[in-house]
């Protein structure tokens, strides 16, 4: 159902799903579902080798589906993001109620699921979807594992400026002078973005594919180079990764050996920022150029975000270039609005998400784990302290995005194996509660 | 917002609320929040005597909040019943956002009410939503009294027969030969019919403001008699009454002084009919003729309602005529889907409501009290069992529709004491429980 929440828009579409069901115990063994999020789902079923490596062991089917308007799941084909007529229905609230609907069918076609408990399981936006789903479907999820879900970066739950604290933090500790040339090297752009020369040695010591032409250009720069440096944060694995880039262990660690010595000269020191965001981009070393307008992997859906970011998931962020080392930013809602409101005709709702899904007001519920890593920015605005007994947050030191939804690694630290056991043993009980309820 | 669920439409309309404070305890004392249903809010606020006589006993404030399409709260003003694009945001879940946003903005509003606990009360369609509310907002809301709430009457949840037959009981047990008078009027009505003579006696018995034509307007005749019983068993009270009409104390007992004779022939039986419902049409003498467009107060939405049932609120009612006093009638969803899609040009939903709200799995919630009549024909479609703690049911014996919502009478039966003093217990322990919770 394109709009489950109305009903003169009648029409349906496609939405895509992967199921594997080698390890299901046919008589009402488990689902774990997860809640797709902004991307392709193939990407994030290759993404969560958590799942696959407990199937056996839970007897689980495990079931992948897509978020509307992502990957393959799109409401009106081509014409899915031509204008805010077709993205009207494009809300985590319809994301939802799509997976209620595929819950329900999947356990009246499926011979033997029709008792199936289903465990919801979700990272990041997923995260927040896997947590939402229990709490608006508590009658088709018996329980959630929520994993690096920010479901508290909204309004003024927490403070905007604690995201790029831990980012900047994750760079302190990976290396001496790290964090402070990235700190410094702000005002070497701003320096060299002033003069054509200084664009143009911008430009090619960047190895960019479009020169700089302007300040504008400068800015668009900087952007690029402080999301790279968030990447690094929410992908600063212990073992090499291909998540939104290609990358050895511990990449920040990497990306610091660059970056030693921040009293260096503007043009020194922006040659070794070079090398650093060279490492993320170019790994491989497949790379001829790079590309400003990108900062990760195509499997997500950008256009599909910002929409959401400019209309429910609006999550204030904020720097000071004290307590982090960028440059200094203020949220400024009505700036972002206007954004919006020149992209899409949409204006953003601050507060819905609130009033929709409680904010910090959710002790009501039960059987959700919030899971976050300590290294990652988005735990800024996670759950990180138990609300009840069944509400239990999960603290990975040594984790950055989602760390816990991945494969098995022989170099995963302790933390993490903790932590996944934990899950495993809170899904268990879950499950034979279920199994006792009827 | 009249669309919660959607950005394209980002217009405001102006939501209608009675507030009450004049027993509030400004320190954050209780909120009693009317979930308002299918009508006129000033009306169902004149007929909740209930949280008026508990207001000073809780210290609380009262609050009555319209529902979208009812009353004076149209989002496209006279343009809202045009056609299925202004009736598109007529759903229960945007009622439910519509009250999730109001609660948030007079906790933030009226000073000392922060902190206010809210209770939910509604009756009928409105206690549905206040079970509702409690159930996806469990934020907003510490509990709820869902009074003949029928949030079973969906799908196969409950036999479709079942409501009918109850009506059958009440007017079985309110007189000999009532309910078997009305069994054989049918097959007068039929035998009448039949020749334009007995159309134009019909007509001039029943005193029908238009006369009956055809069979077509026999069949209407027909409908409005068994509505006329349904809506006689829905306000069956102890005392004179005015709900849906103006009314004797137990006024199918009255209505059934007319009917004691079944074995009448069709001209006598029919006589005796008009009397029974003229009783209820015409209590205070001021009718001078009969609608049969017409069963029920103007203060309901019939409009809406319908809407309403064609889109999400499909509710499976027959008859066979055995069980029950009225002619047989098997429940035909395509044949309800094809009238709604003849007068709105929509189709019905039937399974959503049970996706959405859980159907009979509803065991994870809590602090909902479902009170019920047994004199109800809605009760068919209730909770009518406890389902844990604090899921709790209360079943009236003597009551019919929402008794226990009204004012206290000196009439009232013991039974609905009882029912209200256990509901007061619940809503001070609900306060009493958020009380501690900060």
């Amino acid at each position: 159902q394109i709009d489950h929440f109305g009903f003169d828009e009648n029409r349906m579409f496609q939405q895509r799903y992967l199921v594997a069901d080698q390890h299901w115990k046919k008589d009402n063994g488990p689902i774990l579902f997860y809640t797709g999020n902004e991307g392709d789902i193939t990407w994030f079923c290759n993404n969560t080798g958590f799942m696959w490596d407990v199937a056996e062991e839970l007897n689980a089917m495990l079931v992948f589906a897509e978020h509307r308007y992502y990957g393959e799941s799109l409401p009106f084909g081509n014409e899915s993001f031509s204008d805010s007529k077709h993205l009207n229905y494009l809300t985590s609230e319809q994301a939802l109620a799509d997976f209620a609907v595929l819950v329900d069918y999947l356990k009246t076609t499926i011979a033997g699921a029709h008792h199936s408990p289903v465990i919801a399981i979700g990272g990041s936006y997923g995260g927040m979807l896997a947590a939402w789903f229990r709490m608006k479907y508590p009658h088709v999820v018996v329980g959630a594992l929520a994993a690096s879900a920010p479901i508290w970066q909204f309004d003024d739950l927490v403070p905007c400026g604690a995201f790029f604290s831990i980012v900047t933090n994750d760079f302190k500790r990976s290396g001496k002078g790290c964090s402070e040339s990235i700190r410094n090297s702000w005002n070497a752009i701003n320096h060299l973005s002033s003069t054509d020369a200084g664009l143009q040695w911008l430009s090619s010591t960047f190895h960019l594919c479009s020169p700089l032409k302007n300040l504008q250009d400068a800015a668009v720069l900087k952007n690029w180079l402080s999301e790279t440096w968030v990447n690094l944060a929410m992908v600063n694995y212990p073992y090499k990764t291909d998540f939104l880039q290609p990358l050895p262990a511990w990449p920040i660690q990497e990306v610091c050996k660059f970056l030693k010595d921040p009293s260096l000269s503007d043009k020194l020191l922006l040659q070794n920022v070079f090398q650093a965001v060279n490492l993320y981009y170019n790994y491989t070393g497949e790379a001829s150029c790079l590309d400003v307008s990108e900062t990760a992997t195509k499997n997500l859906g950008q256009t599909g975000w910002y929409y959401q970011a400019c209309t429910e998931m609006v999550m204030p962020l904020c720097t000071d270039g004290v307590h982090d080392m960028f440059e200094p930013e203020k949220w400024d809602f009505d700036a972002f609005s206007e954004e919006c409101y020149r992209l899409w005709g949409v204006r953003p709702r601050p507060f819905w998400i609130l009033s929709m899904y409680g904010g910090k007001n959710i002790s009501s519920h039960s059987n959700i784990i919030f899971s976050n890593g300590d290294l990652d920015p988005w735990s800024a605005g996670g759950v990180t302290q138990n609300i009840t007994n069944s509400l239990v947050a999960i603290v990975i030191p040594d984790g950055a995005h989602h760390l816990d939804l991945r494969s098995r690694n022989p170099l995963d630290p302790k933390s993490v194996q903790q932590a996944r056991a934990l899950e495993i043993r809170h899904m268990k009980q879950w499950i034979e509660e279920a199994r006792h309820s009827h």
